[in-house]
């Protein structure tokens, strides 16, 4: 299966500690070979780098862990290709923009005969299941609020209400990102948990790596990870339970809705 | 001032030769250190690369010399910053999905007051003149020819006659890729050349690098690149002239109308 990685929080953060134990998934410590992806907000821009080389013999994917790429929000997706060719289009985490705003997406899970009648607004470029429900998240929110992006408690609202319409046709577990708040939906399997002060040491599952976050970190600090599963084995990962819904902003988890 | 390097081709081909004098450009031979990008089409997907960093010093640009990507369209940008501050929503190219496939856009120059009416089908993300001639175009193809793609022959019509109605507001040097065509336009300053069988070696301007392209190629091969300012010293490259609009595909230039 694939593998998804979420990180929001309240100060610019590097990924490269959770991203090492991560990009293992793709091809080392698991089976996630058809490709990889993760996007960065960076201010209002986004950083996407997407490659269908697993991640472990991916340059992009070294890149990454040599020079850290700061964010307050990132989406990293393993890819096991379920549907769809193998290609870049079809390579998570999707990124469009809506109100002027970017959005990023990344799905694990199938859906079944999912066909929602696009209006044209937003197309699918790639062929999965995964774009396309993008697609029509996007077109229900601009039909729905038009042209002026709605208050963070409309969108949430909004959102949770979509994901469950898609969840009925499938497994929909997903990170979705307006660069301020990370949504996401759980159909069967994720897990989060939220680092702040005081930090302590991690150690990762999938390789002897450990970090003292308390070295990197100030007193105010606060980030929320979720993966779906625990990437390390000495902190509490919290079990998100089948049809919740949750939203992250500035490290920590909003709402708690299901 | 910006540098625009595109290529257009009839066979998958890398850039790594053209993009080395190109990067060089940025920060270098010339003073352009406000960020570069580059986006190659890679069958329907697009890989896009931006940095607000001098493309001398980024690793990305690093990566594309070492580990070639090839692309039968690509387009790339080295920004001295007119409008918008240096970040990466501003960094060109810009990508956006139009009737279910990528559009790659990057403009050099100024517009001066074009504040179009925009619809909210494409929103700018940042805050320059180029992203927003970008939305522009992006929505008046949408308001012309509605969901489904037009052909060839009119998307080339309305593009020529959108590029010249935004040229009236100041310099508008642009390359603009669906993947199979690259449309050009050009105010002030752009040569192009096209490659084709017998292939010669070529001779950097920006460095002593020179390449055999016989070595490398087939004799079915054929290559446009098109830059502001030539990239070699021992092959004829053609200036384009003010007002001149043109698109290449497979390698060839398919029309010449001004």
């Amino acid at each position: 299966m694939c593998q998804l990685l979420g990180m929001n929080c309240n100060t610019p953060t590097d990924i490269v500690f959770s991203f090492t134990g991560f990009a293992l998934r793709g091809g080392l410590t698991d089976e996630h070979v058809d490709g990889w992806g993760i996007a960065f907000f960076e201010g209002a821009g986004v950083r996407h780098l997407v490659d269908y080389q697993a991640a472990v013999h991916s340059p992009l994917a070294e890149l990454i862990k040599t020079h850290p790429i700061k964010s307050k929000n990132v989406i990293a997706h393993i890819r096991k290709a379920t549907q769809g060719k193998i290609a870049l289009e079809n390579c998570h985490p999707f990124v469009r923009e809506c109100w002027g705003i970017n959005w990023v997406f990344a799905h694990i899970g199938n859906l079944n005969d999912f066909i929602p009648e696009l209006n044209g607004n937003y197309l699918p470029i790639g062929n999965t299941d995964s774009e396309r429900a993008f697609c029509y998240i996007l077109q229900e929110l601009r039909l729905r609020f038009g042209v002026v992006a709605p208050t963070q408690s409309e969108l949430t609202r909004a959102l949770q209400q979509l994901c469950g319409e898609i969840a009925r046709f499938g497994t929909f577990n997903i990170m979705l990102s307006n660069g301020s708040a990370l949504f996401v939906h759980c159909s069967t399997e994720l897990h989060y948990l939220v680092r702040q002060f005081p930090f302590n040491t991690a150690q990762l599952s999938d390789q002897d790596v450990s970090i003292d976050f308390a070295d990197v970190t100030t007193p105010q600090d606060r980030v929320a990870v979720i993966a779906t599963q625990p990437l390390t084995t000495n902190e509490t990962w919290h079990a998100m339970h089948a049809g919740e819904f949750m939203v992250f902003v500035d490290g920590a988890a909003l709402n708690h809705t299901s």
